[in-house]
């Protein structure tokens, strides 16, 4: 009976082994089939992403190859093969626009957003109705605008450029080729410097920088003619909202809206105007991409743009088209907007905190407002800080910081003051924890400066 | 005994099936730790991949949803749910530069070709040498065209682009930068339009449209000054081998390579001008994803070109810089030079059977060459025909063609005349067969025409 027992026993557990067995070579086929020519790519682009560079950088699929696989890319002071050593005395760099304070959302949120790319995907000029528009990607575009409540996009056109940096461009020769010329391009002071520097550098015939907006709006005669004003609002490099300077029949606006999403600003009411220019760059942080839209309302104006990006590159790489639709589905989930303004409220209440325990700097003054977005009233949080040396000698303030080991951009380079300099707060929290530093070593030197 | 080996068969086969449930449990955890966060969209691009679209036509990530998946897009002159009805009375289209012969490549080839590109890939305005320009991408453009014999890139910069599209503009730019202007502008007819069209839009001061460049040799004076020439080689619309017409200490040319590859042309020598242009358009046939590159010898002049796409748009889109990695890296096996050789030959062969029963039409000749590439002498298999109506009354040819369903691209595009048609042999295996078709009909019709 005993062994018969045993015997019940050891087939039971054959058979339960035999079971497992098939259940496993089935689903071996089933995995098998789920996968198969994505599979290395997939399986490449895990084992690069694996590999360790400490949080202060990270190994990318395009990096260069030592033994075999990529090296980290460290952040901006950090070195060693796995990114781990301070290097001694490093510059903190608060220079450029670079948004990578949203690299850790994505790395967080790698799974929604990772998108795979087969060969033959979208070899085509065109998309099937003959455009260069992703028909999907301008649909989710129209409801991230809902979504953000930032700008209304009912009637209106939507083109697709290499970032916003081409569709500033673009506006310029769309609107400039139904205006009497030569036309005035204009932007009140301080303004983004790429305004005067495209005008200019493509020295077309029909158009000429003309410097500050408000000179024109204060010279002898009150009709301004042939004129197109830039707006950046919020306005870079101060962060503050604004509005045209210059208003009249023959005046145009081109309304660079980089920056006018909840991570910067409150949100008092969604932008409604002709020609509103919107980035990728600023908005998930996805500067390397270039892509960027305009929201267009005047028929003519869109269809001068479109022949524009026609003419200079036949239309907006389809790869990146691609990416965007799948960025953007990622955020509609709307985690992004709380990530991205909780990190700049962060970053702007401790550079607030050591700038007030200073006499001899300033930063700007941003009102609290309501959001329509956050259905509150909020503080700032602007992306760059707009810092002010107060001292009578300190007339080049970035030469002052630099001294400190401080880079940021010169008042001068926004055809504003030297005794301005900007200071971005988008770069990586490694960047700004390390300007905070210096600032702080620099403002602890002052005498009369508040002791922590 | 008997049963003692019973007993040994059945321990046996016991540990046996254990052992390979250990191997299966291994297997899984192995695989799971293998694909994670890249899994979802490796396993949605494959589901997408497997939507039949009867091989003509395809269904994409990005495109229309219908009942919560994405709808086949048909080639021309089908449709259908899954692409499998051919509509009737459809017109062969045979005018833009498609390069979609390439595709069935690239469906074969998607193992090696399909690139994952996680959310936090290259967020960065630049590459970590703060550059606009991937080394590794370079590094394969160097080795690719030592691999063709095609050009000489020892001593050369490379600038990337959008397509040879931005790079043909950004070279115009470059270039009388360092001129007195105005600069003319010229190329011998017949031309690529986008030449006159690109320079005339962009209306800058310093340099202007000029038009055949044949006018300027033969003027009165032998000085020719100021002068920028295209030259396409093979030509875009002709496919011959072409040269400079003119030359001078400030003549400057702008050598057009986009099918100077061996898919379209002997390569009897690698090219070894100061500025060749080239695409990945017509090379892989991925002109949706726009990207090109300039080799340039003079360093002042590779400055401006950089400067000119930093100006423009801040780079080329890293997501595509990463594809086009990928893709490069596939053709290294040299399998597609092959694939696209032997289809445009067998097109070329096709057609040109049937025009020579034509008394009314002709095309063009190229002589056969001997080709440094595949180290034979090769005929032709040029990108377009170009067909000339010998009839007194057809000096509208594409008028006759257009009658006979078949839509080319006139002449006089080409500022040529409309004697002559451009037919694209770049596009889909559907729209050729149908092209042969209703260009059979045609000739079929003429009086002392052979018949098959």
């Amino acid at each position: 009976m005993a062994e018969s027992n045993q015997n019940r026993y050891r087939l039971l557990c054959f058979i339960v082994s035999v079971a497992m067995n098939i259940f496993f070579v089935a689903n071996l086929c089933i995995s098998r089939k789920a996968l198969s020519w994505s599979a290395r790519a997939a399986a490449e682009v895990e084992a690069v992403a694996s590999i360790s560079c400490s949080g202060h950088g990270r190994a990318f699929l395009d990096g260069l190859i030592e033994n075999g696989k990529p090296v980290c890319e460290c952040n901006a002071c950090y070195g060693g093969p796995d990114c781990s050593q301070l290097l001694p005395n490093c510059v903190a760099d608060a220079d450029s626009g670079d948004p990578l304070f949203l690299e850790p959302f994505w790395m967080k949120n790698s799974g929604r957003s990772t998108v795979v790319i087969p060969g033959w995907h979208r070899m085509s000029y065109d998309y099937s109705d003959n455009s260069y528009i992703s028909q999907e990607l301008e649909k989710n575009i129209r409801r991230l605008h809902a979504i953000t409540k930032n700008a209304v996009t009912d009637g209106r056109y939507i083109v697709f450029g290499a970032g916003s940096t081409q569709l500033l461009n673009a506006a310029v020769y769309a609107l400039s080729m139904n205006m009497s010329s030569p036309v005035k391009v204009v932007a009140e002071k301080p303004f983004y410097p790429v305004y005067r520097e495209q005008t200019e550098f493509f020295k077309a015939k029909q158009f000429e920088f003309h410097g500050d907006a408000s000179l024109l709006r204060n010279g002898t005669s009150n009709t301004v003619e042939n004129v197109i004003e830039f707006v950046a609002s919020p306005n870079n490099p101060d962060g503050n909202l604004k509005k045209a300077v210059l208003e009249g029949p023959s005046v145009k606006t081109i309304h660079d809206y980089a920056y006018y999403w909840p991570h910067y600003t409150a949100i008092p009411a969604p932008a409604d105007e002709d020609l509103m220019i919107f980035t990728m760059s600023k908005l998930t942080g996805h500067a390397g991409s270039r892509f960027g839209w305009a929201l267009v309302k005047d028929k003519q104006v869109y269809e001068n743009m479109i022949q524009y990006i026609q003419i200079a590159e036949m239309g907006t790489s389809k790869d990146t088209q691609l990416r965007a639709l799948q960025i953007l589905k990622a955020i509609h989930g709307q985690k992004i907007f709380h990530f991205a303004y909780k990190t700049m409220i962060d970053k702007w209440e401790k550079l607030s905190e050591i700038v007030s325990r200073s006499n001899r700097f300033t930063i700007q003054e941003i009102p609290p407002l309501f959001c329509n977005f956050f259905e509150e009233v909020r503080g700032p949080s602007p992306a760059y800080a707009w810092l002010k040396c107060e001292r009578e000698e300190d007339s080049n303030c970035s030469a002052v910081l630099r001294a400190a080991k401080i880079i940021g951009r010169e008042g001068s380079l926004f055809e504003s003051d030297d005794r301005y300099v900007r200071l971005s707060l988008l770069r990586s929290q490694d960047d700004f924890d390390l300007l905070l530093r210096r600032l702080n070593d620099l403002i602890s030197k002052e005498k009369g400066a508040q002791t922590i």
